[in-house]
């Protein structure tokens, strides 16, 4: 069975600036407050987030995390208002294209898929 | 500058099976009647786009490519009208669903592109 396959992200320039992994990154540091924990529930290095994050903002020239300072936790990451303006548009992004490319595909290749040709 | 970024191909199963590259290789088969001609115009291997030719007929279940014998330029390669079904599904659909997820991309992020946020 043919499907369509595709991969979106956001580019500057000719460089990978977002997609789909820091953006679970970031949602994981949202509800747990922690790069630590958000990294360790990806099953990633702590490093090679750390290190991704920073060539993110790099990239995109504001900030994803604040340090929490002190608190009942005793610190941790924080999310910035920035960085979930930007996850929040992602996804709704990612998710609209999603649907239109499955969309196009069922235009051009659906009826044929059903019949013969690609199947 | 922010832009979205994409890749877009057929996949059989967990496997590319199809895309913007032996599209334009079959394109340039259908121009020139010749597999030959059409890798040297794309700076390709020979050998390499004959495997590639096989593997994708392998994965989606028809030839793509029919042998011309003799003739005055002395044989070649056709493309076969199911190749020709396909690669102009192809197109099609790969045109709409660029032209989607860059939509999506304005729906989501062009205001903020404008304005501030995401540059």
């Amino acid at each position: 069975m043919i499907r369509p396959g595709y991969k979106i992200w956001l580019s500057k320039g000719d460089e990978k600036a977002f997609g789909q992994g820091p953006c679970e990154l970031l949602r994981r540091v949202e509800k747990t407050n922690s790069l630590h924990q958000a990294t360790h529930q990806m099953g990633m290095s702590y490093n090679k987030a750390w290190r991704l994050i920073r060539l993110i903002e790099k990239r995109l020239g504001f900030p994803l995390l604040e340090k929490q300072v002190g608190g009942k936790s005793g610190g941790g990451s924080q999310v910035t208002p920035r960085a979930k303006d930007l996850i929040e548009r992602y996804e709704r992004f990612e998710t609209d294209a999603i649907k239109a490319i499955e969309k196009a595909y069922q235009k051009h290749f659906g009826s044929q898929a059903r019949n013969r040709g690609v199947r």
